[in-house]
Formats: structure tokens, C-alpha cells, sequence
């Protein structure tokens, strides 16, 4: 079985650094040949990202908001970090309501991915949001500044890879929502 | 302009954490509303990803390895964190040679996304890569264990969101690759 030619076992792990919302582990693992290596790891919570689709499939509701990693204004699907004390089904109608002001009469399971397996502990939960209305006013956390806007989906299509459609996991879901698209042709 | 009523500006910077691979910053930043936030930031080299196309576009070269952060197995485009000496494009080249053993008579940029800009401060390219051959063994670094294989664009079409397909980065690039095949049609 190749799997077991390429599988490292985890030996030691501990916290070298803790931040708010993330924190840093280093891995001490042995190869499959035996060797040691060591391997640093972010851990945080699931992440969840939802594809609110307008108008039969001909738009999406896309968030605007600064992003201080990037440090660029950045137009993306609604997402956030799932709560420790929720589904990420839950998830991800808690950020649709609060980023865009909208709840789905229908949300479907599109995939679950990493956001990066070498380097992040956690997983990335996409969602399909159907039957679309608006309950009230966008509901931001406190260090949000945010706008929710109707973008066409073909805007959306040719826009990501240039900014302001620079977010990597929009894309991710953008993949999923394509993939749909060709199953029901 | 909404952007203005958006956007927030950095007073200080500074180092809270160093390891190999990235830096976590804390950003202490004022808001649109002028009030002061503190965000923390993983700062780390650019990546590339590159989408080795064969057979006419039926399938892909794709790289098998085991992940650390995730702590699966996973399949996935090859690709890798650019050298300081290499621009993306050379990256590109670098670690399809590497990881896959192959050279591309064509390599074009798909697109350019950050992989996480709400806590990430770097960017990924996206290639595509044309003209394959295979060019020799793999080269992969110290503490890589990885297999190269071709994979059918239908199988990796139908399998990201389910392992080994678990990377997002693998979406994302397989988005731009869609796209592309819809520019085609």
C-alpha cells in the first residue's frame, strides 16, 4: 500500500505559541523511513463558508470588507469561524444572517476541505444557500466594517485571481458551485 | 466610496512569534470609525500552484503525500513556498521538476489570490502547466515523502471536498482551471 510508504506517526506535540484566535504547535513525528522530523502547525476551529445564490443561479450576496492579513479590501462569500458551541451547518446560517442580513429557506452541504494541510490543523466547511430573503440589518462583529451586495455570478467568475475577488477559499466554494452547475446541465 | 467607509489603516507592527516556516505579527490598527484594533497575522513567503495538464486537458499529474497539519493523506496540484532568489513563474517550474518529475513546454498564470487574507499576509500564484514530459526522477526535499501519479480531471473534478482530494488550494486551482474550460467551449 503506497499510503503506508508515505505516512509519518506523530511522536510529541506541544504549544509553543498561543494567540487569540490561533495557536502554534510543533510537531515532533518519525518519517516512514524512521527519521525524525519536526513540523510546526497552526491549530485553530473550523472554519465555515457559505454561496448565497440569487435569481435562479445568476448572482451571489458577496461581503466587502478590509482584511488586515492581506491588508486589501477583498469581496468574498459570507464565512467565518464556526462556534465552539455550534454545528458548522449552524455556522454557516449564523455568518449568512450576520454578514449579509439574509436567511436561507435552504442551505446544502457542498464539501469539507483544508485550507491548508501542511501547515493548519483545521477544516473549511462550505455550504449551498437556497431560497434567499433578508430578515433585517447586517448584524457585524465589533471590528467589522462590512457591506453585503448582490454581485452577478458571471462577475464573480472572471473576477477571482485579481482583486477585489482575492480570497482563496472563494474560489474554493466558486469550484463546488461550478461543479454543481455542470451536474445539472 | 464605500472602500473609505471600509478600510482600515495600520498604526504599528510587530514580530509576537517566529518560527521556520512564517512569523505571526501583532497589527495594531485604526478604525474607519477611528477606533483602535488589534489583529494578529501569519506573514510567510508567497506560494505557487501548478495545474500539470495531460492527454488534452483529460487529465492531471497530481502529487500523493502525507500532511502534517491536517494529519491525512492527501492528493493534491504540486506546488510549494517560492524561493527568495525565484519569481513565481521559476517557483512554478521548480517545484513541478520537483515534485512530479516532469518539465512544461508552456507554463501561463491563472491567477493570483491570498490564501487567507483575514490572517495571512502572503499570496499564491496559480499556473498552468502545458506540454508535459517526463524529465527524471522526482527531487523531493529532506523530509518529503510524496508519489507522483496521473489522475483523471473527472476523478479530481468529482473528489475535492472528500479525501485524499482535501486541499483548498486544489479547488481553487481547479476553479481557475474550469473557468478556463468555459472560456473554451
Amino acid at each position: 500500500m503506497v499510503d503506508d510508504q508515505l505516512k509519518w506517526n506523530e511522536l510529541e506535540r506541544r504549544t509553543v505559541f498561543d494567540a487569540r484566535i490561533f495557536s502554534v504547535t510543533n510537531c515532533l513525528c518519525l518519517s516512514p523511513e524512521g527519521e525524525r522530523g519536526s513540523f510546526t502547525v497552526i491549530e485553530t476551529n473550523d472554519w465555515v463558508v457559505v454561496v448565497p445564490v440569487l435569481d435562479d443561479g445568476d448572482a451571489f450576496f458577496m461581503v466587502r470588507q478590509w482584511r488586515h492579513g492581506s491588508r486589501e479590501m477583498s469581496i468574498e462569500f459570507p464565512g467565518g469561524i464556526i462556534e465552539t458551541c455550534e454545528s458548522p451547518l449552524e455556522g454557516a446560517a449564523r455568518e449568512l444572517r450576520e454578514e449579509t442580513g439574509c436567511v436561507a429557506g435552504k442551505i446544502t452541504k457542498l464539501g469539507v476541505m483544508s485550507p491548508n494541510p501542511a501547515i493548519m490543523s483545521n477544516r473549511v466547511h462550505f455550504f449551498l444557500a437556497e431560497d434567499i430573503s433578508v430578515a433585517g440589518d447586517l448584524q457585524p462583529d465589533k471590528d467589522e466594517f462590512i457591506t453585503a451586495e448582490r454581485i452577478s455570478a458571471d462577475e464573480v467568475t472572471r473576477g477571482v485571481g485579481s482583486p477585489p475577488y482575492i480570497h482563496a477559499l472563494t474560489a474554493t466554494a466558486l469550484c463546488f458551485y461550478m461543479r454543481l452547475k455542470q451536474q445539472k446541465v
